[in-house]
């Protein structure tokens, strides 16, 4: 810091992995949240989720900050604050940025640079026929409040990673499991069929469910912002992984698997399916 | 691409230089410009010029843009691409961003990911009692088309890194020639004596003043965004910096001198010293 650049040091070859990530009033905080701790907390937690699903350490942020005119300059200062705070909480560090004032809305960009730690890191494009899918946490119901709180699964990707078990393909899922999921299996050129019965659905999924009157996972698997991580793995790797998960106590689930073809399809109790839409979907199948 | 991050592999040791700069409507382009390319080239230089600083050769870049609703889909196209051409006319890659729509105005955050070509990169905390102060190309009038036109000082900062002749200490102009000089002088914990015979003045800034009625040497001194490199070099640097210019064929000025003591002064031809204030001081000169 106070030179206009951070300098880093690499004490070892990559692969390195650059991720940025805007969040904007109004889009993924209220318009005039004062609440500094919860806005940089989430600004540095979104890219992180996308480093977690490349088994990526995160290393080094950058913030470019737009504010309005007449923030407080304590209040910026709090915000920068809990910025570092974040990263350090992440095992990474701020090393510089740029903030611009008289901005119509308050929006932090984070750009993190990690460095994974599989020489060849994971990817949304290499699953294969009969993976299973898997999944940390539950979903849904985000909105009342794990939005704002979610830690990105560095920890649970990093064990897993280091537990040495075959993963083929990760992504995290920020805009809907079933969109998230869907792209993981598009990008692999595979079908995806979820068991409907397997999906974990978060106790915020229901709770809001008893207000929207959908069905709960309606919301589980559209919702968004979960900031899970999915993994495609072999059959074979299943019991590994699951005993990495209880030694580090986290929650692991297999949710379906991947098969020749395309779409994305919701197997029901009885083993019929149903192919799931990218959006607004639910209705139609619970 | 394709992945939410971008993955990139180092093929030595750092130092790595990162940085990050917002390129912002209304303030670093003209509200409702839809030159994508020169918007696009700006956004991408502005971080370049302070790798510069650093005699850093930029690498892998990122972009968060954002979007004002209702932006033809195909003029974001035009605006990422020139975005992507400026990039690789640096000598870098554009590996990944984000783009978010809907926003209140268009804006640009760009992430350089460099590496210096010192193993100690310059920094503008190290210029010492008795170094001269040396500049690329000239100062003022950059409002009047160079702060969307001008080149980054990549080559020539590589240049003169790779002459092997010391350079104390480096920063690029950016908020005006005086601050910046005067930013690289306070760093250092000294005085610096500015020959008010020897700026560098652009031809633009002797267009500039004649309609604004200030001198042109106070347009060089205050104007900004000259995006030119500022070096402390040793005396004895100088006539080899100076053959590295002339066979690279560029401009480099010796515009003054670093002592003991603290401020910014310009010195006239009789050798009398005034202090330069930071801002608007320039009239009480010259």
């Amino acid at each position: 810091m106070g030179d206009d650049c951070a300098v880093v040091r690499a004490d070892a070859d990559g692969p390195w992995v650059l991720k940025v990530d805007p969040t904007l009033e109004g889009q993924h905080f209220e318009v005039g949240s004062r609440d500094a701790l919860a806005i940089a907390r989430k600004a540095v937690h979104r890219p992180a989720s996308d480093l977690a699903a490349l088994a990526a350490q995160p290393c080094f942020a950058l913030l470019s900050l737009e504010v309005p005119r007449g923030t407080p300059p304590s209040w910026i200062r709090q915000l920068i604050r809990g910025v570092e705070t974040a990263c350090r909480r992440l095992g990474g560090e701020l090393v510089g940025g740029h903030t611009a004032s008289s901005a119509p809305r308050l929006a932090l960009h984070v750009t993190w640079v990690g460095r994974s730690v599989l020489r060849r890191p994971w990817s949304r494009r290499r699953a294969r026929p009969g993976d299973l899918l898997l999944a940390t946490g539950a979903f849904g119901g985000s909105r009342l409040g794990k939005h704002r709180r979610f830690q990105p699964r560095i920890r649970e990707a990093l064990a897993l990673a280091a537990s040495g078990e075959p993963v083929h393909a990760a992504v995290d899922v920020s805009d809907g499991l079933a969109l998230d999921a869907g792209r993981l299996a598009a990008a692999s050129h595979l079908r995806l069929v979820l068991e409907a019965g397997e999906i974990p659905i978060a106790p915020a999924a229901r709770r809001l469910a008893q207000r929207t009157g959908e069905h709960p996972l309606s919301h589980a698997l559209s919702d968004g912002e979960d900031y899970e991580l999915l993994l495609a793995t072999p059959p074979r790797s299943l019991p590994g992984l699951l005993r990495t998960a209880k030694r580090h106590r986290f929650v692991l689930s297999r949710l379906g698997r991947f098969e020749h073809g395309s779409g994305v399809y919701l197997a029901d109790e009885a083993g019929a399916l149903a192919p799931v839409e990218p959006r607004g979907y639910v209705q139609r199948f619970v």
